[in-house]
């Protein structure tokens, strides 16, 4: 059987991936009396009175809404909203098995930005967290925007977010082989969409001091005629030098190259024209922007993909079931810059230096350290910065997650 | 410990009643490749080909949406949606415990009734049934009628139509007892709320002769000044005689009392009133309109409550479990009023006519068999009445009902 027969064999034999547990007995009268009625008033009472109860007396603070409109899933585009439940389920799967969290999928029948802002505001009272998932640039921009305005739970674009997390973690441990810092290094991006402008804007918060965006036309610059409003206003903080032309006049003494984009976009010849030294992530999958052999010969130092089958693997897994552990875990009315950046100092700070080589920067998907890891730095991180909710004892929250994860 | 204590300490050891279950496994690279990328792409690719296979390749076909906007829970009021949520997630217990359902708690965030069609309408990819709760009447009538125009799943209000079904199920048995046939019976309902407009519609459509609804203002005529919608057009299929007056009046020479309203509200003397062999199912919770001894002094027959602790309990979760299950089964686009019927009959056909007597009119709460049989029952009326839009072999149905109920 191949890849494809395995696939449809694993989703139709389980009749998808997910399904609802039931956490308490209902076998008599007397457990029917406490789970519903008349003795499930007496919690509703509660939240009544406090709506902060709810995360006391329900699944509120474990459950994480798994947003799509189904226009942007994987490779494969505008599938529309159903077509994409299988990969909401797959995620649900994750944050479940990683991260301890109750994951649902909510497969939205709109691409109409208003509606599906109200949609999610409308069903948020059941969720203490928002994952926006596989929804295209630049409507995902303003989707989250609006979202983190309306809600005071944690709204997190995985796509985005996730993505410049776990690049950011490789980017750190890289760094150190290459023995470059960050506030020195340039770095080229390829791929405006979701991915690489989020890249671009948590690398800048953490201190990279020269970032170049490309996307299809070339170099983002500001006064190019770009219509996008994320890409105008991501040219205003990118790109200082104020640099015009292509992908390959961006990479001429660049260290770093990141690819969110295409595949085979990038030659030999450009990483040729790379300082010494240079750090390639070329994350387009399955088929990536330069194969890590060539990249090599074109004298890279490190390379990583998005695959598994090559070393460095640069997987959302690593950062999204942590990230949203920590931020539920002290309720934290958002995921901030801080516990992104926290979150990706606690995924490279698993590679210990004597470990660390060219490929081995960042720990394996399935390596149990990392989500309780970059739990407790983002719950840090979140108190920190005064956006958690709720008084969690950091010794307390770590003996915790030491048991369910 | 009392009933209080138990149930809050219930809910706050367990966080909640339920939890999201993973159906595959996830501990290697090859299980991850299968589950999520990039396999995930192949029943992406064969839904968005052919949306019928997202019940094939996702939990579509079982998960149901329990949706409230929390404006009549339990007897509570308008507590909203958030608070709702433990009677959200109780259903969501017993749709899992009863009939093998995956249910998940929707709590909506306004009360607007455009809002709350058109978020369900929005979320609806992810759902095979969707299934309203605690919705004040009468924006429930609207809702739920726009949304079956809207969808082709099944839309059913459990407060409604769940209520209905068991009552009329308990019709059937109490009138063999009584020796009375549906066609020659006088039933008076007090309560014209949404289970009171709903019992009525359904003992109507089945075959009862006179139906008279009794409200706070005393009986419902054709031509009373109602502002209500509802009440109006339920006035024209109800009152053959155009009755006026209390409710007391209402019930002078009637067979049947069916109250679905208030405490105390139904005295000795009003039964006294009543036909011989008069039946009274007096629903109001915790505290009956009528308590049975009393009716039973005043000449009742057979009485039944919404209490486990008297006989005859009227439980919804006699019906919408099965309900739903068989809806499901062969994805019938709506649930019509031949399938309650046929769900009603099935409830009442379990309880033989060796075992019928006025304290045992209707299956306890627990009995295995009632689920199966209702879905079965469903299922072939939603063939008969070609709402079924998925093939399926009774018989292939009922073993596999077997296995899972």
């Amino acid at each position: 059987m191949d890849l494809r027969e395995e696939a449809l064999k694993l989703h139709s034999e389980n009749r998808g991936k997910i399904s609802i547990l039931s956490k308490v007995a209902v076998n008599d009268s007397k457990d029917l009396s406490l789970a519903y009625t008349p003795g499930v008033a007496e919690p509703c009472k509660e939240i009544q009175k406090n709506p902060d109860a709810a995360y006391e007396y329900t699944n509120k603070g474990n459950f994480v809404a798994v947003v799509t409109d189904g226009s942007a899933v994987l490779g494969l585009g505008d599938i529309g909203a159903m077509a994409g439940m299988p990969v909401m389920e797959g995620k649900a799967v994750l944050f479940k098995e990683f991260g301890g969290i109750d994951a649902f999928p909510i497969c939205i029948a709109t691409k109409d930005v208003d509606k599906i802002v109200e949609t999610v505001v409308n069903i948020a009272p059941t969720f203490g967290g928002i994952n926006l998932e596989d929804i295209s640039a630049p409507r995902c921009f303003e989707i989250e925007e609006r979202l983190k305005e309306a809600l005071n739970i944690p709204v997190f674009h995985d796509d985005q977010h996730g993505t410049a997390v776990v690049v950011f973690a490789g980017l750190i441990n890289a760094l150190k082989i290459a023995g470059k810092s960050l506030k020195d290094i340039k770095v080229v991006i390829n791929g405006a969409g979701a991915a690489g402008i989020a890249i671009a804007k948590l690398i800048i918060n953490a201190g990279v001091g020269d970032v170049v965006l490309c996307d299809r036309k070339g170099i983002i610059y500001d006064g190019r005629n770009d219509t996008d409003v994320s890409k105008i206003s991501i040219a205003k903080i990118t790109n200082k030098d104020k640099m015009k032309g292509t992908l390959a006049d961006a990479l001429a003494g660049a260290d770093v190259f990141i690819g969110v984009s295409a595949p085979n976009v990038l030659s030999k010849d450009m990483v040729k024209s790379m300082n010494k030294n240079s750090i390639v992530f070329a994350l387009a999958n399955p088929i990536p922007e330069i194969y890590p052999d060539d990249a090599k010969e074109g004298g890279a130092l490190v390379v990583g993909t998005g695959r598994s089958d090559f070393p460095n693997q640069i997987n959302n897994v690593l950062a999204f079931p942590g990230i949203f552990r920590g931020a539920l875990d002290v309720r934290a009315t958002e995921i901030n810059e801080e516990m992104k950046i926290q979150a990706a100092y606690a995924i490279a700070g698993l590679v210990s230096d004597d470990e660390l080589n060219e490929d081995y920067i960042i720990p394996k998907a399935f390596d149990k350290r990392v989500a309780k890891a970059v739990a407790l730095s983002v719950a840090k991180a979140a108190i920190d910065t005064k956006v958690a909710s709720y008084d969690v004892d950091i010794k307390e929250l770590e003996s915790k997650l030491n048991k369910i994860l």
